[in-house]
């Protein structure tokens, strides 16, 4: 930022500098440690070394299963060796600037220099790598042309009708539009059937316009609102003729292309620091009517004719649910992937920290520590289970994708549920897991530095957008009991249906280790969780809403145990 | 830093430029968001006199058992008062500027800022307040000056003789000279024992020279050595005649008193951005044959006469103990308040916050939701089993200082026992639970100037420094099997015998809301695994050290559960 860097008070040296600083001082750099002090004769390579060649399995083929066959491995490679040569951080000895001494200004340009080079690449490779997760591995909306491809292309596809999508999918594809979601407002997240940003038809010029008629209607949060979008997708309630059809979502134009400058009648900014995301501009953005063209109703499953008259797909609701559907499938996956991120930092540092009495011979690193190789085993088989969930989940997805385009809906509430569900468990394990990572690392784990902070606020966040993980699982328990109430269990539930005639035979100690038994016990338990919530339910007068929440914890525990 | 601000992106608006800005657009502020959109009738503050106007017990006289009586209370409000203004942060409706856009020199500059403000106020009126927390209540180690009085004077206190305390106490207490405490080094944080650094006596010049002998023996982490302190006490090998005393405290001199310029032999720097305390100048430190009188050895417990001669009160071990559990006694009590702090602002929050349907007639806010209202009062109630834990704790290790004053060390063992527990189990209950009330704000809990992240990275920093809380929890299990070894058990374990004895009597799901019973069923578990935990241990045949690694899973559940 033009800002004299010998004014740095926090220069953090990269290791050629420490080198060079250690010549100056012979003293040190000539005594080697096990010679003086009988400090570990094995140094930290060979520590890594000697651990990596301790594998009884072929890494690289588990890495093939992860992302999707040798073929996608060689891609995703080649792209992040590309990204990190452009940024100028593969040389690892290098402290990428982030994590050195920069303000929020400097955090934010950083951010709009990744979000170009990984924009540019996947245009000129053709390949979609950055669409979901950045080339750090938190989700793409850490940068400010990040939501394009994990929100706004997705929006598109869902929600344009042909001719929409003929004229802005290639736009958003090229670059030459950046896109952003702007949905939450200032007084509106968790409930969106609250938002109050209004969108009128004027049949006279025959266009909406678009308002933001009080404080708490301000659009509060998207990301790259506050700067970085020329575009948004955004939600708003629609009235014509005086009359309130609920919320629908518009595309509008937000800044120009020539300036960059907001256009008339519109106010953005950035919403200031946040705990992580700072390479991106979160933004608000205050409407005082602006007007749109009719047609920037994204209008697939509804049309407004030039006359006012509205029409809407009798499955529109079911055909939109989808929408979210895909965004928390992708926030799942990359959970697996951010616990994964912090665990390898973890687990490398344990292989060659050492630390302590050397309670095993030959094995002076904290691994040997049992209860440092019991958390990160724990852990890593934490992030396994999310990674395969997160596959099983999509397979589900995509089926009932298929079987939406044939007209077939009835998958519909379970994958919802299944999502949500999976959602809040796997950000909550993972950012936790994250968490407990860092505290892996001693003192090392609380730097910058180390990465490991970063990463935990991260996919801390994920715990919050898309869905507030409370939120999430009273859309689970919400699930169960109409399933309760229906006249038939649906499947998935049809296990809580033989609880009550199979009581749970006793076992010895030994029976657990069989998966079999486990389920039946899991099984046991959620069964007689959901019947309990449900009776005590039915057991209250007042209305659903109000006993509903006079036994949240009840549902929520439920919830969790399904 | 002379930067001209105008050129910054990430500019907060304060609520004044805010209304300016808002009357610039009358669209907006000439709406009332209740009369266009049903929006709720009763405004946030009103929320929050309601919520208040409910409390049915006198808040003020809690406020006095907390901070330990009325004049205690009005003192310390008097300080912070004086505090915020000096600071210029009186005025509630301006963002601190450490929310806003800082990069680490200026965080750095203005913890400088705080550090003077909270010791001058301690100076002119007499008060240690900021002794142990400062100003918004992190551990007073968040800036450059707090070590002086959270280590620095409890260790001259405990470790100087006579002469020494009269010429260093008053130095330090007036502000002449700036303190840090250089135990942990790069390759040694946990294992103190390991420490490498050499303070090796030269009888010719009646000097001890202190020496960093390789890369692992740098000295890393401690709080103020980066920039601020201008003594520090370090702790290194003392080597007499080529004989290894083993670690010893030395007060020394490091930085100029004139330009503040480190002396000469001395390499200083800061470590770079933490994920919190960036206030501060956690640093780094390489002595290069650096000599200091041999006085400077804190000779309370020990001593080294002219010739070299060594002498050691027999005691000198068990004296020096005391220190760590003075720090970790501190250091639990403020997790109380730390987490006490975040749930203030969680609970404020939705008792104010208005989201979704209204599940509770006349009650509007997320407060309603009885999943949010039980995490708040549990989390609450736990905030206030570690104070007052910490008040029970602290006030067995005044007893043990008396004792200990009349050479009676009998509590010891048990005192730093369940000093390092406590300090394991609060520390991660408060960070937890930190985390835990920014997640309840939802996506304002993700934003710097909520204050939460903050609070929430400062607290689990807590869980690393003075004693990892693995490692604490070892020193638990240790203890727990050196009792069960002993012939007889110690007061605390005597429950672990009655368990064979008196098997636990059933009962029907009331009684468990009878804490007897819940005692009796804690106790049965503790001592359950307890004498598992030393079975095991007893079974096993190689080293103690080796069985004691195989079996830390069960100790560490053991240790817990005591
Ligand atoms: C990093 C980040 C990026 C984001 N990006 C975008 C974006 O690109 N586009 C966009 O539109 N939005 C975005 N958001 C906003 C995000 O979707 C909202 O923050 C989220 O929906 C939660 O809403 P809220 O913040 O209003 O919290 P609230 O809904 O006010 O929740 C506060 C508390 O109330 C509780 N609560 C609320 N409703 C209920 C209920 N019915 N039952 C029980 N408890 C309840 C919650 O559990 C929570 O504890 C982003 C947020 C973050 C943090
Ligand atoms: C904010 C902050 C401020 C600090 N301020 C000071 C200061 O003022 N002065 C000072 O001297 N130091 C200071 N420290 C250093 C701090 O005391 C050390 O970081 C801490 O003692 C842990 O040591 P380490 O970082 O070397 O971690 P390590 O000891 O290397 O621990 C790494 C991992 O190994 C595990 N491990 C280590 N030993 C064992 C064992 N025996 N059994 C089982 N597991 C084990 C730990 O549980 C941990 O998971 C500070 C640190 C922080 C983060």
């Amino acid at each position: 930022m033009g800002r004299d860097n010998s004014m740095r008070l926090t220069h953090v040296q990269t290791s050629h500098e420490r080198n060079t600083a250690q010549s100056s001082n012979p003293q040190i750099t000539s005594v080697s440690s096990s010679a003086r002090t009988g400090a570990p004769a094995l140094t930290q390579p060979m520590l890594m070394e000697r651990a990596r060649n301790q594998a009884t399995f072929d890494s690289s083929l588990l890495t093939e299963i992860i992302v999707g066959g040798k073929e996608a491995v060689a891609r995703q490679n080649d792209a992040f060796a590309r990204i990190e040569k452009a940024l100028g951080t593969d040389d690892l000895w290098k402290l990428p600037p982030r994590y050195g001494n920069m303000d929020r200004e400097e955090m934010l340009l950083e951010g709009l220099r990744a979000a170009r080079v990984t924009v540019n690449d996947g245009m000129d490779h053709g390949h979609k790598i950055f669409y979901q997760a950045n080339h750090e591995w938190a989700l793409s909306n850490a940068n400010p042309f990040g939501l394009t491809g994990l929100l706004f292309i997705p929006m598109l596809k869902l929600q344009c009708n042909p001719e929409q999508l003929a004229h802005w999918l290639p736009l958003a594809e090229s670059g030459m539009i950046i896109g952003s979601y702007s949905q939450t407002e200032l007084g509106h997240g968790s409930f969106v059937a609250g938002l109050q940003t209004t969108a009128t038809l004027d049949k006279v010029t025959d266009e909406f316009v678009i308002h933001t008629p009080s404080i708490p209607a301000v659009k509060y949060w998207p990301g790259a609102l506050g700067y970085a979008s020329t575009h948004t997708i955004v939600i708003a309630r629609m009235i014509i003729d005086g009359k309130d059809y609920g919320t629908h979502s518009f595309i509008m134009q937000i800044r120009s292309l020539e300036d960059f400058k907001p256009l008339p009648g519109i106010e953005l900014g950035d919403m200031g620091l946040k705990m992580a995301y700072n390479g991106t501009d979160n933004g608000y953005a205050i409407f005082n009517h602006v007007r749109i063209p009719r047609t920037h109703l994204l209008s697939r499953y509804n049309t407004v004719s030039r006359n006012g008259t509205y029409h809407a797909d009798p499955l529109r609701e079911k055909l939109l649910y989808g929408g979210m559907i895909g965004a928390r499938s992708t926030i799942i996956r990359n959970s697996a992937f951010q616990l994964a991120q912090a665990l390898t930092i973890a687990t490398r540092y344990s292989a060659v920290r050492v630390q302590g009495q050397r309670s095993i011979p030959d094995e002076p690193a904290i691994m040997s520590y049992k209860l440092q190789h019991y958390r990160l085993l724990t852990l890593t088989s934490k992030a396994y289970a999310i990674l395969f969930a997160s596959m099983a989940a999509n397979a589900t997805y995509q089926k009932l994708l298929e079987a939406q385009a044939r007209g077939d809906h009835a998958s519909l509430p379970y994958v919802h549920m299944i999502m949500a569900g999976l959602k809040a468990w796997c950000t909550q394990t993972a950012a936790d897991g994250a968490e407990d990572a860092r505290k892996l690392c001693g003192g090392q784990g609380y730097l910058t530095m180390s990465g490991l902070p970063e990463i935990v606020a991260s996919v801390a966040g994920c715990c919050t957008f898309e869905g507030e993980n409370t939120v999430m699982w009273k859309q689970v328990s919400r699930y169960l009991m109409k399933g309760m109430a229906a006249p038939a269990l649906p499947q998935d539930m049809a296990y809580v249906c033989s609880y009550t005639d199979t009581p749970l035979a006793s076992h010895d100690g030994n029976a657990f280790l069989n998966p079999a038994v486990l389920v039946q016990v899991f099984e046991h338990r959620a069964a007689r969780l959901v019947t309990e919530a449900y009776e005590l339910l039915c057991a209250e007068q007042g209305s659903a809403v109000t006993a509903e929440n006079t036994h949240a914890v009840a549902l929520q525990v439920a919830a969790r145990a399904h």
